[in-house]
């Protein structure tokens, strides 16, 4: 047995991803995926409900624990957009440079795929939702906190798509963060 | 046979509401939804690939279309969120009082089940690039006609959810026109 292992989730998400890549996400079975992972069946069903859900349950609940911390971690004085660009920072901060290549194919897998992008569309909104709530427990109104979480994870997923690409080398946190100002100037300019 | 009989697409989406609230979302068929609307299994599957999408897929083609073609029609000189207020409202005033009891139901349905929750996001963000691109026709930049559209639909669905509670006896039009106005000032708060 290797010396360090990543534990059982982590490996699943690959197994499930470099299947989905290797033969398609329709051909693949949760069988498989367990197979390729090195557990059972049973083990993977512990985890994950069904082979949609290896690419999302644990990302969205990572992430949502890391945005909401963040929001509760800024200075009081903090304005509600200055608060979220402290989480689009911290969450951008936790993709490291060796993980590109893989979402990458994630996102190329997610494109492919009615099922997944729907999936991936109500992931954003529950990260909006986790966003959201923690602004209202720093006293944001509901509309306002709404409004900065959702331009917040826009511009999350706008720096992720650019960096989710082989040619890009800039790291995540500086991608988000810009898009981030693009997004708020933008918003001056509608009228 | 009645003198008028609405057509087919709309009988099978009052038969699902019906059944769906009567027994249950899990509980029901395919074959009973054909049945109840008085049409064979395979006219079903001539309209709707599933029994979800009978609450979506038309409502999302038309309500596209309707926001689409309104943006095309402002005058040259409307700002971006001017296009879509125009875009929203009328959209909104083709909700006539007699719907709001079925809308009712059917946002309970939706509601109580992951699997529509699900579906009514991706509506949301279908009908998002769907003023969007309306919008970037008319020359409005990408970024902002994104953010313009999903203020717009931010605006509908909360209208929309004010609209579809039977005690509510104010028009959808001026439900959403209000809540666009509460997003326009919320925007300017947000730091």
């Amino acid at each position: 047995m290797a010396r360090w292992e990543p534990n059982t989730p982590v490996r699943l998400v690959h197994a499930a991803v470099d299947l989905f890549t290797e033969q398609g996400y329709d051909a693949t079975t949760v069988t498989e995926i367990a197979e390729r992972a090195g557990v059972t069946k049973m083990t993977f069903f512990r985890h994950f409900p069904d082979k949609r859900e290896v690419l999302f349950a644990a990302g969205q609940e990572i992430h949502s624990r890391i945005l909401a911390d963040a929001i509760a971690a800024a200075p009081d004085s903090a304005a509600p957009l200055e608060a979220v660009a402290a989480a689009i920072e911290a969450l951008s901060a936790t993709f490291s440079d060796d993980r590109r290549e893989f979402s990458a194919r994630l996102q190329a897998l997610i494109a492919a795929q009615d099922e997944l992008r729907e999936r991936s569309a109500s992931k954003h909104l529950g990260l909006v939702a986790a966003t959201g709530a923690a602004l209202e427990k720093r006293g944001v109104p509901e509309l306002a906190a709404g409004l900065a979480a959702e331009l917040g994870l826009r511009a999350f997923d706008r720096g992720f798509a650019q960096w989710a690409d082989p040619a890009n080398h800039q790291p995540l946190a500086e991608l988000t963060g810009r898009a981030l100002d693009e997004i708020r100037a933008a918003t001056a300019t509608l009228g």
